[in-house]
């Protein structure tokens, strides 16, 4: 069987399940730690693993730009190269070729783009990214999309929804269904309700292993983020795994749960980390405030990763005051360790019927004063 | 009891002992990682310790500037700051004075500098280096010393010598002993042989717990550097630890071991492991030449870190490429390991009476091809 899911329990919109991949089963709603380059910037695998994270994401852009899908494969594939042993997600390039890459070129077929390391000319279309993700060995692959820039007028919109569902037949056709492998197409439409719609159509008409919601976290605003997935969650099949593409913070999670998202991504954990912020369940700290120079507590006193089991605030902030590789490296791990406890806590308030609860729990926890 | 070493075992002048100090028995010859801010650069303490390392290095001079004496002292000391739980040895400041601080000025006193940081004024006498690395914590404190530049005249060397020896009776007055915790006074006097008999004569009549080796590896050579080793450390009382300060490279501390040295430090690598060097049984590789780009192989097939375990060395040269922090995480987290590693392989040579024969199998697997 290809990759699936299957549902364990609903409660209001929310849903726990299961995923089955061939590289093993991930319990969702899941967070997918993002490995960019073929690693969780500032983390081990090993110490990944150890945040309870069984999924992670690779970026199709930056891996056939360097070290090459080809070459990837020659490394035994990407699970192989980055000792993870679990299930991969890795994205189609399309976002990155537009919001990373120079001088790019769309046409029907694909698209042309300069790197944006050494300024090399590449072309990806549906078939070639299908092959590049085939060559990393990832486990879901995604569908070749153009992420529709916001904001856009709805012919715009229109119009780049409808290219994507084009290419979206084309991957459809390159992919090889293999046992435990799956293809996700992914909705576009901008926030237009009609055109998500018509994505949902097109898409479910073709046929995927699960269903991405992409386009958003790219401008348009938590509201219309939420508005948006309340158009398009309830048009998805039942049966198969939804994932917002790119998000997000914690509260973000909380109200695409809530919304019937299962998997989510973003590079927020770890990015944030290497700035020297840290997500808890009392809310964002920016540990290079001075107020926390000589401050004994944890990052956060219900969290047990190695940074708040080991060290204070006062040396993180001392850290990255020093500009040590270990401020973000604890960071990181803080965090992705955070965003694995909120989706495990989540997870076990939807098995138990009482997500509104925990989420208000939560939610109360985060604006508590400490 | 103070800190004080006993003598295990002797192989030529080669010497196996061990260490015994506040947070813990070390075993020697050893080589300390140094943690110059409070942290084993790109490490976990945890992945500190699981190299094998038993005592670290902390620095006087980056400690006193960020986040301060006073302020580590509140955070609980330098051992609870940065969760090491074993020895600690601190510098004085004296060799960072020198060789990182801007405008100094020095007269019989002490030091005053400005910070290579942010250019704020320091004074440094060798009551204040003994204050400092009391608040640290430090299981052992050196003597505060002037480091004499290299080359320097027999004229130069000696006055330097001798103020530094002035400041070796201020610093033991400083000192107030306590039970498992020590100060080394530190030989210096250049490569000249008589400097250094009249340094190790002035030290021993005053008496430390130990007896570093100063002003060495500062361009001489190593030659030059074993050459004064061989008229130092005979001098040296047989009943106490002799560590030779920011050395070296895996042949310096062969060549140091086999001439009675029992302690080490250097940033050698965790530097090199920044710069994208290993050092390996077979001896040292650049991880960044394009060869390795599809070498499957380990980095070391004799060495069980978890980045040999692993990862192919074309991981690691494509984590270099990529700029991305687990490259020289894994490089730092592999030199502290061969490091440690090949001084337990001196270690029991010298306990079972072969270490010239282990020498000459570790040096000629160095120069083995692959």
């Amino acid at each position: 069987m290809t990759l699936h899911w299957t549902h364990q329990a609903s409660d209001g919109r929310a849903r726990a399940g299961v995923l089955h991949a061939a590289h093993g089963e991930v319990e969702t709603p899941v967070f997918m730690p993002v490995g960019t380059a073929g690693t969780v910037k500032g983390m081990t695998a090993d110490g990944v693993r150890s945040t309870g994270a069984r999924i992670v994401l690779g970026n199709t852009y930056h891996l056939m730009l360097r070290p090459g899908a080809e070459r990837v494969a020659r490394l035994g594939g990407l699970h192989k190269m980055m000792d993870w042993h679990g299930p991969i997600l890795t994205d189609s390039g399309g976002f990155q070729v537009m919001s990373l890459s120079g001088l790019r070129k769309m046409d029907e077929d694909g698209v042309t783009f300069a790197s944006h390391v050494d300024g090399s000319k590449h072309r990806v279309t549906p078939e070639r990214s299908i092959e590049i993700q085939h060559l990393l060995g990832s486990d879901i692959t995604m569908c070749f999309d153009e992420c529709t820039p916001f904001p856009a007028t709805h012919e715009e919109a229109a119009r780049s929804m409808r290219l994507s569902m084009r290419w979206a037949a084309r991957s459809r056709t390159a992919f090889t269904p293999r046992e435990g492998y799956g293809l996700f197409g992914i909705v576009q439409g901008s926030t237009y309700p009609d055109l998500r719609a018509e994505s949902v159509a097109a898409l479910t008409a073709i046929g995927f292993e699960g269903y991405a919601i992409g386009g958003l976290a790219v401008g348009e605003g938590q509201e219309a983020m939420f508005a948006t997935l309340d158009v398009t969650t309830p048009l998805l099949p039942q049966t198969h795994a939804r994932y917002l593409m790119g998000v997000g913070k914690p509260d973000d999670l909380l109200g695409a749960v809530r919304r019937g998202v299962d998997m989510f991504d973003c590079v927020i954990p770890t990015r944030s980390g290497r700035m020297g912020r840290a997500y808890t369940s009392r809310g964002p700290l920016n540990l290079r405030n001075a107020k926390h120079a000589e401050d004994l507590r944890p990052l956060d006193p219900d969290c047990d990763c190695p940074a708040c089991r080991n060290h204070s605030r006062a040396y993180i902030h001392h850290l990255l005051k020093c500009d040590e590789m270990l401020g973000p490296i604890l960071l990181s791990w803080h965090n992705i360790h955070y965003y694995q406890a909120l989706m495990r806590r989540m997870r076990h308030a939807i098995q138990q019927g009482r997500f509104e609860d925990e989420a208000a729990r939560i939610e109360a926890d985060w604006s508590r004063p400490e």
